[in-house]
């Protein structure tokens, strides 16, 4: 539940300036349509400005943009960032460890740090390790040897295989896999000899892992998602893939196998990306792209098969003129031949 | 199992015309393939109406345009609607309600309505309403506050976070989540600040979700799918989406951010839905477009970008064109230079 | 854990020819990148060759091309099928039958076959059978009337609707939705009118889905992967449809209702196949394709909408020269503008 704070107290948080009535008591956020007197609201997105005027807030978080006189303001560089420490203000994060549950099955051998949550219905293989703090929501499995860090959050129903490494902070979302064996038959479409996938799924501290993602684990060595990366819902993430530090990964993102992103990749929805190649860091990926080839840093691409943002534009506007260009073409030929007649009746 | 019934019975219950044996008895309802004497079968596709001759079913539900005699017909408006009531008679849906099992855990102050079904390894949080009727499958996990209303479905491993709502007669399929945290970074791609989903998803009267979809909670106020809208399969959306009455979302689509669908909207199979924008009511978005700015109502859209639908027949036209369109234009070209040329001579 | 043999011995056992020291005792199988002293590592992609120079490996497995001194080699035809072998050695698979927990819920009338491993937290519906050999991990969650074959694997969290079929030696990863209804409104858009879903799945012989892929049952009769064919991750299959034998589904496939595809298709990740046609045999599909219309045996296609793919190819060709295409339409107009005037000019 949120708690009462002056606004004053609020832009002192977020390190914002008010214009207004510092005083005003604010009892809650929502968004600027729902928000009613006594809320906070904020716009991010210029294209909400015009919001400003009928929203019902009693307050709002705006960029240094914005100087609209008779509301309440607080005046801040980023307004994203400072709704996200007033957030964190009015919705303290609550851990109350309520320890580990009679109705889950723990393994043998396995080590349970202090403060750990595991609810009923939780499967701990054996010789795991769960680090302090670690929450375990309802259903989650995790196979023998796994390894949980500091403060992991593993929602509903998570599943992880075998062997597998879940850094600090990592948070899985419900239905994560993490650990199923990498897509490598031989001959494929003739006999589909399985490959053994022996390797593992290493996830580094501070990821964040999307509802109903799969990470497959390596053939051999590891599948790795390193530190700060994000990646969405429903992604498919095939085996021996690593992705760098603090990239983006949005929602049904599917990357094939032995596939290496830099850091700071961020790659839009839907998009694809083959095997066997190299991204570069800071690569921005459209959404729905294909990507066929490796691409290098501080790139920007669009489109299926892919090429770079800029062209990409240009050719989507010449696609839309096709019909015209296919009726010049026409057009022309006919010219062309009477022209071609004219000048063979005038040489004669 | 299925029950006898004669020909004459099954026509007055799904509203048709009898050509034919009204006696002839049916045991089942099997494809026009697959049927054998005693079965009743239908044609609601066209392109399948050759078959008539062929199937062994003792009869064929059929539309009127079909007259063929030698076959006990049920001759009906809409053969599709009429096999869903034929279905409905031979299959009537079994609602036995087992109560609550003792393998289930159920939270402090959870409000169970009468003749619900709780199966075990089914979790329920604290605070939760359970509406009279309702069945949880195994392995069911419930945050605490969450609502789920009169006669619901939830099959095996859904997952709904904290304080989200579900609706009458809804049903979620299995692997199901409803709620889990928008991807809302601050500084994507550098530091990721996490902010925080403090909103809920819901889910009103008689939807009903595929398996494995995810739909996650908003970031304020709530992300909401309304009354009679069916969602396929593996499909994503997003933080504060909301998707207007009877709408219909084929499998693997996405939906980004805030974006509001109106009613009856149909959306097809991995189609992509950019954030922060409105489609209209009836809008129909064809199977892979990739959706970038509002619809206004009554449109149908395809391609990635979508264009018009029409416009979109044409472009697709002329891109199978392209190679002779190039070669039109390099023919062109040269004809033009020597046209230049003779000219050229000519005025010499 | 890997088990030191020595070279001779591994290439007796994959059927190889050693090139070098046959003494050498490996100790484990890793990549060309990670491998140190001690280990067995490979070279499948050509493109890697370049990397025999610098691992750190006791001993590589190439093709017939590669006869690189100073290396230990075993030459192979089939690199990929002979590490298949290799790692089959050093990573015996264990299965060593735990017994059914007692926090497992099996229903009435369930049939368990001999050495069957039902871990805590898996619900068996009544009536079920259980091959022997079979392995249900925990969260599984079996409708009643189910089937399971023999040496089956069911991973964490997978869910089988009543009534469906699972063939021997099946592996389904964990996230598995088997027999979830398939998506049939009567009047889409209206009042979205469910059809009851009265079929069931059947998965036969030696497949392989892979985690999160849902699987709906037929409307009537029976959605049906045919022995051998093996699925990846978050793939999307309708109702009715029929894969044939020794196929291979690319994850983020979608495949929609009634579509039958033959023996030994390979779709790539991402396409789209729409409902009610036929694929023949050995057809390729590219990934992100969308299939519009039933393909005959042997062809390749790409593109959405498909075509073939030499077609495909010279289109993509096209589409990259068209701001240049548009640029030659324009200057070709402005000349012949140019030359009608001057030949207009000539005849007066």
């Amino acid at each position: 539940m949120a708690i009462n704070r002056e606004l004053r107290e609020i832009a002192e948080h977020i390190g914002g300036t008010i214009s207004g009535d510092g005083d005003v008591v604010i009892k809650d956020i929502r968004g600027i349509d729902d928000a009613r007197a006594g809320d906070l609201t904020f716009i991010a997105n210029p294209q909400y400005r015009k919001k400003l005027k009928e929203t019902k807030a009693s307050a709002v978080i705006v960029s240094s943009e914005i100087r609209e006189s008779g509301k309440n303001l607080i005046i801040v560089n980023d307004p994203y960032i400072a709704l996200t420490k007033a957030l964190a203000l009015f919705y303290p994060e609550g851990r109350n460890p309520t320890g580990i549950s009679s109705d889950a099955c723990i393994g043998e051998d396995a080590l349970i740090g202090e403060d750990v949550t595991i609810y009923p219905g939780v499967y701990v293989g054996s010789g795991t390790r769960i680090g302090k703090g670690a929450i375990l929501h309802p259903g989650v499995s995790l196979g023998n040897g796994v390894v949980i860090g500091e403060d992991a959050v593993l929602y509903p129903n998570v599943t992880i295989y075998r062997r597998c490494i879940i850094g600090n902070r990592v948070i899985l979302h419900a239905g994560v896999v993490v650990g199923s064996d990498g897509f490598g038959f031989a001959h494929p479409g003739r006999d589909n000899m399985k490959v053994p996938q022996t390797g593992i799924v290493q996830i580094d501290d501070e990821c964040e892992i999307g509802a109903n993602t799969t990470i497959d684990r390596a053939t051999l060595g590891k599948t790795w998602i390193k530190r700060g990366t994000k990646v969405d819902n429903l992604v498919q993430i095939a085996h021996n893939v690593v992705i760098g530090e603090n990239s983006v990964i949005v929602a049904q993102v599917g990357i094939s196998g032995s596939t290496k992103l830099g850091k700071s990749v961020i790659v839009g929805g839907q998009a694809g990306i083959v095997g066997h190649i190299e991204i570069g860091n800071n690569v921005m990926i459209a959404a729905q792209s294909g990507v066929h080839e490796g691409i290098g840093s501080n790139n920007i691409v669009a489109g299926s098969p892919h090429r770079p943002h800029r062209d990409w534009l240009r050719t989507q506007a010449c696609i839309a003129k096709l019909p015209e260009m296919r009726k010049t073409i026409k057009t022309l030929s006919q010219k062309l031949a009477i022209l071609e007649k004219e000048l063979e009746d005038l040489k004669e």
